[in-house]
């Protein structure tokens, strides 16, 4: 399992963050990021999908962006005669989100125009390339789920523990049970990646619009319980999450939202090592969830799962940057054994979170049918 | 009404950050700041009041935080061997929350030890000074209410805007109908604020759980409809954020939440410019709200109320290092002239959230008597 996740997180840091190696001119039509602080022009990006950053540090001798350049070093910012940094990266990136960092005579900081993301253990900047298919997760004149922040009692931590639960829209006026799908985030990242990064809450505020699902709700919180130190996953044991998940978060959203309060009506997926808590868990507690999820977080290989009759749906996916040919080969392998099984391969995206957010989109819709 | 909010403004930034001129010997007892982010040493604070700060930027030329000395600067960090920058501050801060910013060779960028918080029209680094009365707003083994991220349809602005509802315990359950206080932020800041600098649900969950206070709902939402640029405050207008507020919002929330649906039921109350709002706001519309709160905000005078009977209680507040005997003067004159009134002084505190914190705590048992 622990080899699982290190293969997991090296094909990540190999996969380059750029699309392409043979650059087009690049058009002038640059427009604020997305995710800018209000007000801020900077970082911008145009419609081929390169960034251009400018930082204002006058007296500084060397400023660099963590993206651009294939992964390997970053863009090297130069400097302008008002006394700010500016660049543009040497390609074209992939679209979506991405995080980065800038260095400043040698310290790490974040980009003040941008807003921040948690990711790698730390709060990061954050870009967004306009993606082709971006109207999924967009915000929309249509009704609006609540995302609703948690505080659950953790005894076997000795803490009140976060979790954030998106009810979809007219839950309040409703008196229907709905199923919950658990939904983990990555390594470095925390229970506001679902909602920040991935727009977790608009994709199901938009299916739902359009009739493509039954409103269900999801619950998003920590799972490095026992293990925050950057490097240290190495020692990651997921006996210290599974009793906060099974023993004391589902319980909770049991006892506070109007849930199906059995397996038929709990999916668990997760992102990278959130994909790897979901396999373990779902394998160690096989009467609490019916569908399963791994999004660039591993498969499932049919001498897994003892009892099929438990398992309702495994959805697989990842990036095609990613190893698109294993997710692909699992699901089969799962089908010619008898189960309900769908791969799902992101085009032209990595291990980031575009892959992510496609993802939930097509599994969504196969989820508590 | 312009020249209150500037007024307002510019005792703000006069007032010093320190507490003291003399000070005290530096005792070696620091831990890091409680809004670090996670694993992070760094910023430090001791048991007096002192912060200490500590930087890596091995290349830079000058690093500068912008707290400390009497606020006029800040403190200047000092190299040290192993390529970081430190200092501790000159002397004792004030008890509670303060907003800071980082100078890297003219560059204006954030401490990457720290969470950010919305102030001055962008995300600041944060510190927290342990206060002596601090207990009231800590994270206790009591039940907990949500905070609800709700996106609300608003025509006039033609986007769906952002609020968080505080919901107190036991709301899913209950069968209840809840009052609601409508409550803002400063200039500069947005919706964010009194949950993350405030601790605005934990203040609610501990005096509910304490008995001390009949459960409410807290609806808090972006008030600088019109203006968000730094400086613009002087063409700030009341109309777009009351239209926002009193057609859009309270509709909405009246329609999705168990409320109270008439001005019994409602009070509105803000910090600084939000005071201001509620001010403006509450005299425009005597019909909607019953309980008005202006935290170092403003005051009432007798005359600004046309009908008496429409207020049933109007709360007072600033920092003892603020304007108190404006507030208690103002209180003085609406309890002789019939009103029900209340000031309330914060203590060593000046224009920051220890003094806002301190008065929703003052400001909560008085509402939906």
């Amino acid at each position: 399992m622990r080899k699982q996740v290190l293969t997991i997180l090296i094909a990540c840091a190999s996969v380059a963050a750029m699309a392409q190696t043979s650059q087009p001119a690049v058009i002038e039509d640059f427009k604020p990021s997305t995710f800018n602080q209000p007000q801020q022009e900077y970082p911008m990006v145009n419609s081929q999908g390169y960034a251009r950053f400018k930082i204002v540090a006058p007296a500084a001798d060397s400023v660099r962006v963590s993206l651009g350049l294939g992964g390997k070093g970053g863009t090297k910012l130069q400097k302008t005669e008002d006394g700010s940094w500016m660049a543009t990266t040497d390609g074209p990136m992939d679209e979506g989100f991405h995080y980065y960092n800038v260095r400043i005579d040698g310290g790490k900081f974040n980009d003040p125009g941008t807003l921040n993301f948690y990711g790698s253990t730390r709060w990061e900047s954050g870009i967004e390339i306009p993606a082709h298919d971006r109207d999924f997760y967009a915000l929309k004149n249509v009704p609006h789920g609540h995302v609703h922040q948690v505080l659950f009692p953790s005894p076997s931590t000795s803490t009140s523990r976060r979790a954030f639960v998106y009810t979809p829209p007219g839950y309040e006026k409703s008196k229907d049970k709905y199923p919950v799908l658990y939904l983990q985030h990555g390594w470095g990242e925390d229970e506001t990646a679902w909602s920040n990064q991935g727009h977790a809450n608009l994709i199901m505020d938009n299916l739902i619009a359009e009739g493509k699902i039954k409103p269900f709700i999801i619950v998003m919180t920590y799972g490095m319980t026992n293990d925050v130190k950057p490097g240290g996953i190495r020692n990651f044991k997921i006996e210290p999450f599974q009793t906060v998940l099974i023993d004391e978060l589902i319980p909770y959203v049991d006892d506070n939202f109007r849930t199906v309060k059995n397996k038929d009506g709990r999916a668990m997926a997760g992102l990278s090592m959130g994909g790897f808590e979901t396999k373990t868990i779902t394998l160690n507690k096989p009467d609490v969830f019916s569908y399963y999820g791994l999004l660039s977080g591993g498969t499932y290989a049919p001498a897994d799962i003892s009892d099929k009759s438990k398992v309702k749906m495994i959805f697989l996916s990842c990036g095609s940057k990613e190893r698109p040919d294993g997710v692909r080969k699992a699901a089969e392998e799962l089908k010619a054994a008898g189960f309900n099984a769908v791969s799902y391969v992101s085009e032209g995206t990595a291990h980031e979170f575009q892959t992510w957010r496609r993802s939930l989109y097509q599994m969504a819709p196969l989820l508590f049918k």
